[in-house]
């Protein structure tokens, strides 16, 4: 029996994680019971919301334990087959974590049709990025025609999304993202109308340059500084779908930047303005929508995207670390095995 | 022909408005042209929003000029009448400012039938803050039964009816007030089924004590030390309806609370909560719907209200300095003329 790898949470991280707050482990390859089936894994997705796992502090999710298998969103090849309705072969997506092999027993299992798109595509464009860019900017932000989105992160796998999207429904796109490479692709590729380079100095007056008309959805993966660059362009009745805050997810303390929360509870007030958190599964019921508009999109050409691919999952604990700093382009995805 | 008084910005303040930012003028009586009518002010409401109109800082209203009459909601007596459809002795909600007497060409002018309900009521239960409870309650605060709704300034014109509206609506109302006597009322007299004393010593603590399963709305009147004893206490998927910051609107600068803005945005995310700034005047449409609705509970003794009535208008300034320290008990109004 072939021998299978694991990745397992070592050590609570104190800040920035360490490659000691992860731990390699071979595992015997599971055999399935009744009612299992066993599965390999080809892709496991890396994203932002693992640093919160990671942790203890109360999220809307419980931490993976110490000694606990990484979460992690995967597509996988189904090996043997003790339940109906798969067969060897066939390739599933799933949650089976940061591991070479899983036993399942179909619950959270989708069957993945390889002629449709790309089975990577399933942990990004047309998974659970994808979704989030959907559902957040078209539930929350519901931009019009003529209005301005402003999206941070905007090379990676949700921001691309949303800006691609907003300009779908006739509003102006600006980004926000890490350097000029990634800005010069949110324009040049993705077709935003604008992208600014927080890390290019003065983002508050470039950002108020690249919004002439103000900002009516801002859609939030990042936190920090960023917002508060953005936070005094909203206009009136601007939306702020909160989705992620990568700045502070490896802060030991939370950060006390020059935005007073007395200011920001008052601009509420005053600008009418609308925050509000939300993960991906508050709108499941939108998954069908999503997957026919997305995909379409993607066939028509409407949508691009991009991935960056890590090879072997024992670089999967360096990837994440460097997702947390924005060393990405494009959507992190660790090749497990062909 | 008579005299007229009316009470004009002398100043802006700096921090808590003190007399000399008012002065009393007195005025001639004006003489209605032809589509005026000449109006006597009865009563005149008074509301923490004009400390706001009295600064030039950004808001969602043009601030009131230097040496200008200071604006306010009023219900007045037709004296004389050029204009189709109002006759002497009719009795008209306008907002006429803080003036004795005022021309009007029907613009913004409501007929009152005295027989329906006493005439200050258009100022306060039955008025902008009765429709400014219903509307901020109902359509953002979402109240659903056997959820737990807290209202700051829970005596008040506005926190009154949120928390009774909230009953109605099978919720858990829980108000904050300031002092046991208005705690007693709120419970007692208006059937909270709590209510905190902001001055009574470990805020934190006694409102977690009255909200045993968390807080699902909270309709947001103060800020400050109130909101960041709220804030612990919200549950996921919780609403925040922000109707006023009435604790920072003396504020010099913004004052720097215990709560960072990191610390709001994350809870924001990982509690997917909602906050939603609102004006009144956003929910206009629903002024039928409020109409029907409050005039029904207030016939049938489930909505109760309280006046606190201060006489002549050359004591509008202290009493507005009043209630911005929280010195009124219930509905705020100067009795002009009788």
């Amino acid at each position: 029996m072939a021998a299978g790898t694991r990745i397992v949470l070592a050590a609570r991280p104190v800040g920035e994680p360490k490659d000691s707050d992860f731990r390699i482990e071979t595992m015997p390859e599971p055999a399935p019971g009744p009612g299992q089936m066993l599965l390999r894994t080809l892709w496991l997705s890396l994203d932002p919301y693992m640093r919160g796992r990671m942790s203890d502090a109360p999220s809307y999710a419980k931490p993976v334990e110490i000694g606990q298998t990484m979460e992690g969103r995967t597509v996988s090849e189904v090996v043997q087959s003790n339940l109906d309705g798969y067969k060897p072969g066939d390739v599933v997506f799933g949650a089976n974590g940061w591991q070479t092999h899983a036993l399942s027993d179909g619950k959270g299992v989708r069957k993945l049709d390889p002629s449709l798109a790309p089975l990577s595509t399933a942990l990004g464009v047309l998974g659970m990025p994808g979704m989030t860019a959907y559902t957040g900017l078209l539930e929350i932000g519901q931009p019009k025609e003529g209005e301005t989105v402003v999206v941070s992160a905007a090379s990676g796998a949700v921001g691309s999304v949303v800006g691609q999207i907003a300009k779908i429904k006739g509003a102006r796109a600006v980004g926000i993202a890490g350097g000029p490479d990634k800005c010069r692709y949110v324009t040049d590729e993705l077709g935003f109308d604008a992208c600014v380079d927080h890390r290019g100095g003065d983002l508050p007056g470039r950002l108020k340059a690249a919004c002439p008309n103000g900002i009516d959805v801002y859609f939030e993966n990042v936190g920090g500084a960023v917002f508060e660059a953005v936070f005094p362009l909203l206009n009136n009745f601007a939306r702020v779908p909160v989705c992620g805050q990568i700045a502070t997810y490896n802060a030991v303390e939370m950060p006390d930047g020059a935005l007073r929360t007395s200011a920001l509870t008052r601009a509420i007030l005053t600008k009418r303005l609308t925050l509000r958190g939300f993960i991906v599964t508050d709108f499941a019921a939108r998954h069908g929508d999503f997957l026919r508009d997305v995909s379409a999109w993607l066939r028509e050409g409407r949508v691009k995207y991009r991935e960056d691919t890590v090879d072997g999952i024992e670089n999967a604990p360096q990837a994440l670390i460097g997702l947390l700093r924005g060393k990405n382009f494009g959507k992190l995805i660790v090749r497990v095995a062909t």
